[in-house]
């Protein structure tokens, strides 16, 4: 099964709205020029809008109407930019959506700042929630954001604290651990659980909603890693084997690590204790090789699509009861696109 | 005239109080250990504590508790450490506080990662205002750091912009615009108004402080580029000189720029088109040996001693009609230290 024209146009309807209200919030005389330049190119070159699109999406389904998710869609799509140009610094990435990194463009000071300023303006579009809300339920969302930005740079550390210790004894589950930090809290349980905060008035059962919100960005997560590894890079828009040269932890890296016989397992762990800039395309091209003669690809595509099945599982718990609006079946197809997706 | 040990005294009591405060903050359960290594590193260095003393004293000469404004002077000092953090990637600093930066000790993305983790928890402490303040002035007080932070991030961006422009070109009036925006509404404006909002329960005259935030902070960012220039580095705690080598547009350079000849303002112009790597530090004596020829070193000395005079006045009109108590003796001395401090 795949997604269907109906479920790709509501994405780009959800997401182009999301879009254009952040880029409503750059429009500010208070700030300067210098600074709405580079703050604004990422936004400029699109992107999918999936985690705003969510929010809407969950806001609608649960009653809402899309406008009063709006400043919240739109600062989940700001807060998601801003680190984007700081992971990519972190990173030192060279591919952004197809086009050169915000820091190869405007130099790394000016992509620091531009990060920090769109996360300046992201919670500056959550004032707009005490009119659209009233205070206690901004406070809530509010609160919600303060959650997810702990758990997003806790998970950021962790996984670069893995790589500058060059741990090689991790497990699926310590990195299923991981991505419901670094990933999941902003690509998928913030953006649903305040769509359904907004939707309910605050009188969603939250627990659903983060069992649901958990797999569908492991699945997300799962086959963002297996994309950098397979899929085509003019498609995918960032550096083929990026992960790989950065000795990201992924899944199919901690299966390698498990799977390989003793020599295998030595090139592997020799491959990830050079520093990055030493590491050739040549061995990153057999790494790779040992990642597919090992079934390490497979085994994450395959773990990615076991995901997927809880998750469609759990969205029928968290959205039980609710009737059967397009905005609903949005989400529930969302599970099917977060793992057949190739960009 | 030089500060007296009372004085001393109380800045020591405000700063250590706002430091324990943010610390406390930064223990939380939520946050990785892997991020709170880098990020409580700074705050464990000491500081002076300035910004936070002045947040406190305001709120106590304006007839509030110093407890009222500990959330806010906690966020005060958190926002200008993850500003440090990340101001130190940006100009690849060496010191600070008299020992390694952190992104030299912690690697470039663990750095920007932790003051994005600083900034995080910064506004995290601000929740605390609604339970403590009502939510009504808690508003008041985010949508003075939203202001705040806004300046800040369009302050930095347009010095940055100017260094990549080549710009020298500039005026003192623009340096002061400058100025205002990058370093006077975190450091002085943002304290001196969410002190006394929050002192005065929202009725104070925030212009006059305004007036008053402008040419302390001005006064403070004076001294502050004199000091880079002539400043004993194990005094001072950061690399001497480093403005100069990256770049900066002080209001030394700029008067440099204004009254030298044709032939030493060529030099400078030649010093200031080099990449910065490029800068030798023979190259970085000269310009400071033309600096004390053609008086700019005096000069800008000289115009901060007049802008803390402005100061002064402007002090007697934001603080007019409060009883005489150690606070408000507190925030007067401290336009006084503003010039004298060699720290």
């Amino acid at each position: 099964m795949s997604t269907s024209a109906e479920f790709r146009e509501r994405l780009a309807s959800f997401g182009g709205a999301a879009r254009s209200a952040a880029a409503a919030y750059l429009d500010d005389d208070a700030l300067s020029p210098y600074l709405l330049t580079p703050a604004g190119d990422y936004l400029g070159r699109g992107g999918k809008g999936l985690r705003p699109a969510l929010c809407l999406a969950t806001c609608a389904a649960y009653g809402g109407r899309e406008e009063e998710a709006m400043p919240s869609a739109a600062a989940i799509e700001l807060v998601h930019t801003a680190m984007l140009v700081h992971d990519d610094v972190e990173d030192d990435s060279e591919l952004r959506r197809g086009r050169p990194t915000l820091h190869r463009r405007y130099g790394r000071a000016g992509a620091i700042n531009a990060g920090d300023g769109l996360a300046v303006v992201a919670l500056g579009a959550l004032r707009d929630n005490e009119r659209l809300l009233g205070t206690r339920l901004a406070s809530r969302v509010w609160s919600e954001f303060d959650v997810m930005a702990r758990q997003t740079v806790s998970g950021q550390a962790r996984e670069l604290g893995w790589m500058r210790d060059g741990r090689t004894d991790l497990c699926p589950d310590d990195y299923l651990d991981l991505i419901l930090q670094k990933t999941c809290w902003y690509t998928t349980l913030l953006p649903l659980r305040v769509g359904a905060l907004i939707g309910s008035r605050g009188a969603v059962d939250l627990a659903a909603m983060t069992r649901f919100g958990f797999f569908l960005g492991a699945a997300f997560q799962i086959r963002d890693d297996v994309l950098n590894l397979v899929g085509s890079q003019a498609v995918y828009g960032k550096e083929a084997l990026g992960d790989l040269r950065e000795g990201k932890r992924t899944l199919v890296l901690i299966h390698l690590l498990a799977a390989a016989a003793p020599a295998d397992r030595e090139r592997v762990r020799r491959f990830l204790a050079l520093p990055p800039a030493q590491r050739s395309s040549d061995q990153v091209e057999q790494i790779v090789a040992l990642m597919h003669d090992h079934g390490s690809v497979a085994f994450a595509d395959e773990f990615g699509r076991g995901i997927a099945r809880a998750a469609a599982q759990s969205f029928e718990e968290a959205f039980a009861g609710l009737p059967g609006t397009p905005a609903r079946w949005f989400v529930r197809d969302l599970v099917t696109y977060m793992v057949e997706r190739d960009r």
